[in-house]
């Protein structure tokens, strides 16, 4: 039985009955993201009932999922990672319940693992022979991923700045990669024109609908982690919007369930070098812009899913922040030697939007606090290096190394 | 309650009343490394109670450690790793009962978090100031993250060949760094002449005795996974021999425990490039060797815990084997394309080994079999790349990607 009651688009509000091939609205197109409606009546979910649930991934959420019963799964582990207590906040900013939830963790090594797990089901549901997206690099090798656990072919185009990381992942998972000469922005284009053409599955985050839906998980769990409380703020790095927009979905879903009372505060970071949110949140007007910024997950000229995000920031009472690569930099430092976490630039960004919020006193000392690291430090080791004058090796007898410890 | 009984010098077999800051043999040295026996009439551990138990990390197994109850522990989540059925070894070789045990989930992306998240507590009921280890690279990494969310200073020794990766995150976590400008074993012996004179808590697991105690958990999980059953078959890569040593030990324990009543059958896998395990199981003699081969974390000339390796080889009728650099090349190809998990070059090197003895037609279809992947791909990115001609920029027009998609 399906709970999905309509697809809505996010722009014209023409509301569709759902069909496998359906991603965007038929009238607007890729302009047009649709947003994934249920009938909250039919859904079956109750705090007891997830009480006694020891399925230890996002599964546990199945019920509040897009997905027919009888739709297989990727075998791979998602979600449930850990929610940490950094204990610095409160030596640092007098605060006392700031929580590092650590998506690092997931089977590809970022958040994007969410939208994978339920996009390659949509696209078996769906009867597609192939899958295909862009991205700047954790969607790619996230879907890749897990259409190699699954044996689907995949099609996946990346920006030329993606960090060889992400490439390697792609290439090891076995995706036909095409690495195009230019932006995100322009890679998302042919991989749409790509997958029109050819009848590959779409799971483009900033088009088809039901990838957000899986990213909403983060904020059942962040919900569940807490003790089934919602946080005051949450952090989270903005590239696209879609986690932005998932973050919202998420305590939305449990609000229409009569399960919590309140949104919490959605805090967007963006890189100064790469911030057309900020500027359209702030002024209302949207203008696309070149990225220029370390934090390449997160640079992204032409937000695809600024209508669901500014819904988002808007409804929860949040913000809209951008931080400069310097500051990204000094989290990326920060951020493991507090916690033990480390976390990609774009991840890290969040944390220095938190960090910048902190120092600005926009957060009172009791208030809870979740800054979101959406993807693994090892992803891109070349960013975190730079940061660095790398040590020179040592003579190998104590007399040096005594030597080189003592400076 | 301490649970230990004693700790046994596994070179001359005197025993000796645990002391915080005994960790080798007082008659011999760092050669007689200490096995931990424990009274297991006072160990409290009943399948029943960890049905109950929603614990989802190595502490769910805390009444088999060798911890005293109020000893501090480090808040990363160590453990419960999937275990994947590897559909495809029933297409490729017949076999039906397939795992891979994904080790690379762990914190800092290897097994190695189980032996620190032990050590690190250990250190702190010794009263030390410092932690100090060497390692080939993920000990390090893995000791120095759990440093960090303690908030104790770590001094690491790695040789100069470790992969820039795991110095990245060394540095990261604020750890001092000694880049050795020879081999691990030479920076072993530094490490060691290092925390004897500063009176640094040293974590070297083929040198600590508690370290292989962190490790174990990897057994009881693989027990747990399936369904209260021992495997017939673990495949593990070996260095230091100290993985093969802590799965015997967890299988050991179980049979202590009256839980189960037997040992899988351990195969550990060498690179040939560096194979002094190999050589010393099938002649009984032991010669050091240089390593030369591109699974850096098993490139160990001197194995540290051989004696120890060598009695879980014997006691439970396993094997030692060598596989060559182009098997394990062809591992790191085929492991994720098959499964979704991506390994690093020393974890895949058991996954060449699982597929070397399934071509010789040494594993039966219906017996139960174990991959251990000790760690993630994502650690050494330039041995996987280096497999490959990384695909060319493309031109940003559909024409030039169907022209690319096409050849």
């Amino acid at each position: 039985m399906s709970t999905i009651k309509s697809l809505k688009c996010m722009k014209c509000s023409m509301e569709y009955s759902p069909e496998p091939n359906l991603l965007v609205c038929k009238k607007c197109g890729s302009e047009g993201i649709l947003d994934v409606l249920y009938d909250y009546s039919k859904i079956n979910f109750k705090i007891d009932d997830l009480k006694k649930n020891s399925e230890a991934t996002l599964w546990r959420y199945r019920s509040l999922l897009p997905l027919n019963s009888y739709t297989p799964i990727s075998p791979l582990s998602v979600g449930m990672t850990p929610l940490y207590h950094l204990k610095n906040a409160e030596k640092e900013f007098g605060l006392r319940k700031v929580y590092i939830k650590d998506e690092g963790r997931n089977p590809t090594a970022s958040l994007k693992d969410r939208a994978s797990a339920v996009g390659i089901s949509k696209a078996l549901e769906a009867g597609a022979k192939a899958v295909c997206c862009a991205s700047t690099g954790n969607a790619a090798s996230s879907l890749a991923g897990f259409a190699a656990s699954l044996g689907v072919p995949a099609y996946i185009f990346v920006p030329k700045r993606a960090p060889k990381a992400k490439i390697a992942q792609l290439l090891l998972y076995g995706a036909k990669t095409v690495i195009v000469d230019d932006t995100y922005d322009r890679a998302f284009e042919l991989s749409i024109e790509t997958s029109e053409k050819y009848g590959y599955y779409n799971r483009n985050c900033g088009y088809n609908p039901y990838l957000v839906e899986g990213k909403k998980t983060v904020g059942y769990e962040i919900w569940e982690q807490l003790g089934y409380k919602v946080p005051d703020k949450i952090f989270v790095s903005l590239g696209d919007g879609c986690i932005t927009s998932a973050i919202y979905k998420g305590f939305y879903d449990l609000m229409q369930l009569g399960i919590s009372d309140r949104l919490p505060q959605i805090i967007a970071v963006q890189a100064a070098g790469c911030n057309p949110m900020e500027i359209a949140f702030k002024s209302g007007e949207f203008k696309a812009q070149n990225p220029d910024t370390i934090a390449d997950s997160i640079a992204v000229g032409i937000p695809r899913n600024r209508l669901k995000a500014l819904r988002a920031l808007n409804e929860s009472k949040g913000d809209c922040i951008s931080v400069t690569d310097d500051e990204i930099k000094q989290a990326i430092l920060n951020l493991p030697k507090q916690s033990g976490v480390f976390a990609e630039p774009a991840a890290a960004t969040a944390f220095a939007g938190y960090t910048k919020y902190s120092k600005s006193k926009k957060i009172s000392p009791d208030e809870s606090v979740v800054v979101l690291i959406t993807g693994n430090g090892l992803k891109d080791i070349d960013s975190a290096l730079s940061l660095f004058d790398l040590p020179k090796p040592v003579e190998p007898n104590f007399t040096a190394v005594e030597k080189f410890l003592n400076t």
